[in-house]
């Protein structure tokens, strides 16, 4: 069977507005992503599996199986580290069926596989003296989640390389969960969504209608008390009510993809309504400049509006990679370039910079601030992030496009050549560009055996000037920012869209209720936010840099420095900081400093804490706030 | 036996410069203090009392005696809330033998030393079938934090009360607990400090050295991973050897009570220096401006240098409390005015927002900035802060003088009328003043048969321009902030001293590297911090008013409001956030706001939260931060 691997496969679901493009139809070309998935392949794919080793994770299975005889090691959701990276390499193999991954892969599927019980059931937490206790504790130990987990491994699996045998272990567990739970049987919610999405997916893969209703069933009996009815577990009101994004990031990030899955399938506007309306509460109330997400380090949760502390910030790595999930479930689903535009700003932004540069060290929290204390590891002993921004990576090619009966869309900026299916012909795009470097693109369009479609194209956003022409002549219909701008027309071999974004120096600034971005701004350019670091900037404390609104920046590509980047040089000033030396509070009249004109330099957030430590900061302070007397 | 109730009995300690003056012997006369000591004599200990009885605290002692038969209830470690209340109710019969309180405490006192074991051990959790878990879990269960508190509640009771059997009780748990713990017997520390404070004060009372040696056991062997080596639990590393205030922000307290101790009766200068270093690291780093300590809801810890949250400041009232607790033992131990103002900072801010006008609520976390959820309860779950703010209140007279063999030293001011025993003889003064409304402060002197000695005036460290009389007259000497002003002289009957500490109102700023008060002012008047509170500002939501270095202030009494406060009119300006609506990011040429002059009004910090809710702030946005070019 020949592979089709998509992570969301909405191509037949009723209520999607995009259908998606699989991963290996997409063949990246760019000194991006391509450099990152090589060494994802090469580097992060090989440590993970032997930290899997390492740390018991996969002698859990094999003591589950009766292979070896030693205690359980670690937690016990640590079965779904296993399932991640399954999944992440499935992917990979997808587009390329590199002989080491795959066997790693195959050693992993045959203990997980052994592992299995007869009856289906599969956590090698619950094996021996702990059987009885399996589905007793549903808010706590994550055996859905786990299940979910498994369940996605092995679709991705079977979708990559076209074996059936995984998929068969997870339908054989999905079909013993449904004979657990559901109307009539035990009536119980996951502590920790992740099995709605994966039941969906599970549906579109086997046509089973169970496993729809099934994930329908968790979400529909979510918040009437089943585990605890807590705020934190978004059990406090049912997910149709919820006025406001809260609770632990990650679960809720999961929760609404499983419910946009089941809105894909369903066409429940009830659902999507709440969707949206959590949505515009995160964006506009509770969501980092990152794209991040979570701003307590208690219940790793949402805060209150407006409450998103930088050097505390939690934005965990995994709710950065779910944002991207929810946000492209949503675009799929309808269509709208807003939820583009956040996948993209978590996907470059907040969940990129959950790995280093070395593709084997890793944040689980990503903080906008720090004094230079927050370093990656290589591990962690509860390790969701580090195989989550795997998955993601591995599977980067196939968020570029999607289609829909109209035409091809295009939803992000790489070079890279694609092949897409689009009503049962194809249609070959090459784009040629240095995103994010440069905002300049040129899509090539190869309509093999196809005439009339449209292509649209995603205007950024941040984009507020872009210029399309085709063949070299502007088209008409003006760009607007955070919409698709479509092309339509009887394509010809070689016809050349060219999308100019202008990548200026953006100066932002957030809502005046963020109380530690008070007078301070973030430096954007594209995509990518900024942010200082100390190590390039020698002089002076980053912390006591200044802006002011008459800055002037220069940007520099460097290809030698953080595995190529663009630097923003700011014509800025610093503070002397010496009246405050030992001294926390002073009267105003007291705590005069002076102000000396510096230049500094700002990189990419996601690649910073590369190099030595020190301290960091993305929001700068800015002379002037930018208020007028009336 | 003649009470002579004092917190911290130092008036035999070798190396402590100041002695104490018992509660007593100070009669407040004032509207600050003396109507906060009748709330709590007449609602906040008897609700209390109540309390402990609903919710079973009461019952754990019956239970444990074998008069009732029922599960042990709420937390491990609620004995010690009982033991609080003793201690407060204990220092109100010092000075007010009321009879309703009287009786409740003899009726507690009675409940506790019938659960007391034969061998002295006395905790009621640790009975019957986990009796046999006695002292193997020091790091969590509180055993010799609970036993810490019943002695000082003991030692209270009998200096208040001169009866000795409740000290008995505590004496031969002390006893027991020596007999346990010490050089050869069993080498540990306690999790939560507590007992090494109350130890040293049990010898105190006892002369009893085995206490004293057992006190300065626990400090010396803290910091050898007894209790697990983290640093939340102070266990990172030998005391001497701290440099960095750290971890729960009350155990870091009481321990450093409990070293101030053992310095004041061993001379030890090496805890000295210590107890210098970390409490210039907490003022000049990890201190709110209202005295609040503790950064983070994680392990209700001190943050890194400069991490001051405001709205998810954590600042205990216990932290606070304790705050006052060992800036007194400072104090006593050097004399030096530095101690006093941080002791006054907290008791009239950080502390005293613990508990509300009505006397009966109260909080726990203290934020600095709030949207209108954070609001004081009844009771906690958890309920070491209401019992530590009601024995801090029923304390205070014990605050407002020492005497060293020079003299008598005024560190508070308040109405009062105060006999001092000095040498042998006594000394009467009597303060007349309306502090802190005003600053302005007569010091009757009465030398009941004493010729020269010193009186030593605290000028605080925010009056810079105090101006200090003696009968009308200027006195020689300048008086510095921060310092002691001494009187030196043959006192007359009648002689009056008067202090002029100009009460402008201050505009104080935070060290820049606190990122939340960027931009930020904090106003302040005397003692007091003030915040802005939606109440009294109606016009604009309080998180949207300014201030500029060119606003100006008028204060105004307004008896009838919050129990009778000066407010703070400040003619300022609101900006129009409109333009924000609905975004949460912004370019910065998108985001300029009008700015509207208002007047607003802000009231004591301590003093918000009692009526309806709604946005708060102490940290006050301020156009111009300040700098200046050159």
């Amino acid at each position: 069977m020949k592979a089709r691997c998509v992570v969301v496969d909405s191509s037949q679901s009723p209520y999607s507005r995009l259908k998606p493009v699989p991963i290996e139809s997409v063949k990246l070309k760019d000194d991006f992503w391509a450099p990152r998935v090589k060494t994802l392949v090469e580097v992060t794919l090989p440590t993970q599996y032997e930290l899997l080793e390492e740390t018991g994770r996969l002698d859990n299975f094999r003591r589950a199986a009766g292979k070896v005889r030693t205690d359980f090691k670690g937690f016990f959701f640590n079965d779904s580290d296993v399932y991640k990276w399954v999944e992440a390499a499935s992917y990979v193999l997808a587009f390329n069926r590199d002989s080491r991954i795959e066997k790693m892969v195959n050693s992993v599927i045959e203990e997980i596989s052994d592992a299995q019980d007869d009856d289906g059931y599969l956590n090698t937490y619950f094996v021996f003296e702990r059987k009885a206790e399996r589905w007793t504790n549903l808010r706590d130990m994550h055996e859905l989640y786990c299940a979910g987990h498994l369940i996605q491994a092995a679709i991705a699996h079977h979708r990559a390389t076209g074996e059936r045998m995984f998929l068969d272990v997870a339908v054989k567990f999905a079909r013993h969960i449904t004979g657990v739970f559901g109307p009539g049987k035990m009536l119980g919610v996951p502590g920790h969504p992740e099995i709605e999405m994966a039941l969906v997916e599970l549906y579109r893969v086997t046509h089973v209608e169970a496993f729809l209703n099934l994930a329908r069933f968790f979400i529909d009996n979510r918040g009437y008390g089943l585990v605890g009815g807590s705020v934190e577990l978004i059990d406090h009101r049912p997910f149709r009510e919820l006025e406001e994004i809260v609770g632990h990031a990650v679960r809720s990030m999961y929760l609404n993809c499983g419910a946009a899955d089941v809105y894909m399938e369903t066409g429940d506007e009830t659902l999507l309504r709440a969707l949206k309306r959590l949505w515009l509460n995160m964006t506009r109330c509770k969501m980092y400049v990152t794209g991040g997400l979570g701003s307590r380090y208690v219940g790793e949760a949402f805060g209150e509006n407006y409450e998103l502390p930088n050097r505390r910030a939690y934005a965990e790595t995994c709710a950065a990679v779910a944002n991207v999930m929810w946000n492209w479930r949503m675009l799929l689903a309808t269509g709208d370039a807003e939820y583009a535009d956040v996948m993209e700003l978590s996907l470059y932004n907040g969940a990129l910079a959950g790995i280093g540069l070395d593709g084997k060290s890793y944040f689980y929290i990503n903080p906008l601030a720090d004094r230079g204390r927050h370093r990656r590891q290589r591990w962690f002993e509860c390790a969701c992030c580090p195989p989550n921004i795997a998955r993601l990576i591995a599977s980067v090619p196939g968020y570029f496009y999607s289609t829909s009966k109209e035409g091809v869309w295009v939803h992000l900026y790489a070079s890279n050549d694609a092949l897409i299916e689009l009503n049962g012909r194809h249609v070959r795009l090459v784009q040629e560009t240095n995103y994010p470097w440069s905002g300049h693109v040129e899509v090539t369009v190869y309509p093999e055996g196809l005439s009339e479609f449209s292509v649209f194209l995603r205007i950024p956003g941040w984009s507020r000037d872009a210029v399309v022409a085709l063949n070299g002549k502007p088209v008409n219909g003006k760009p607007e920012p955070a919409h698709y701008l479509e092309l339509r027309r009887r394509w010809e071999k070689g016809d050349v869209i060219s999308v100019d974004m202008g990548m200026g120096v953006d100066v932002l600034k957030s809502h005046p209720h963020v109380l530690e971005n008070r007078c301070r701004v973030a430096l954007k350019r594209g995509p990518l936010v900024y942010c200082v670091e100390q190590t390039d900037n020698p002089g002076h404390d980053v912390w006591d840099l200044m802006l002011s609104p008459d800055s002037s920046f220069r940007v520099e590509y460097k290809p030698d420095l953080l595995g190529g980047v663009v630097l923003i040089h700011c014509d800025g000033s610093a503070v002397d900081t010496s009246v405050w030396t030992g001294r926390l509070y002073l009267r105003v009249e007291d705590s005069v400093m002076n102000l000396k004109p510096t230049r500094f330099t700002a990189i990419p957030y996601y690649a910073w804490a590369n190099r030595e430590p020190g301290p960091m900061t993305v929001w700068i302070p800015m002379l002037d706030t930018g208020l007028r007397n009336r």
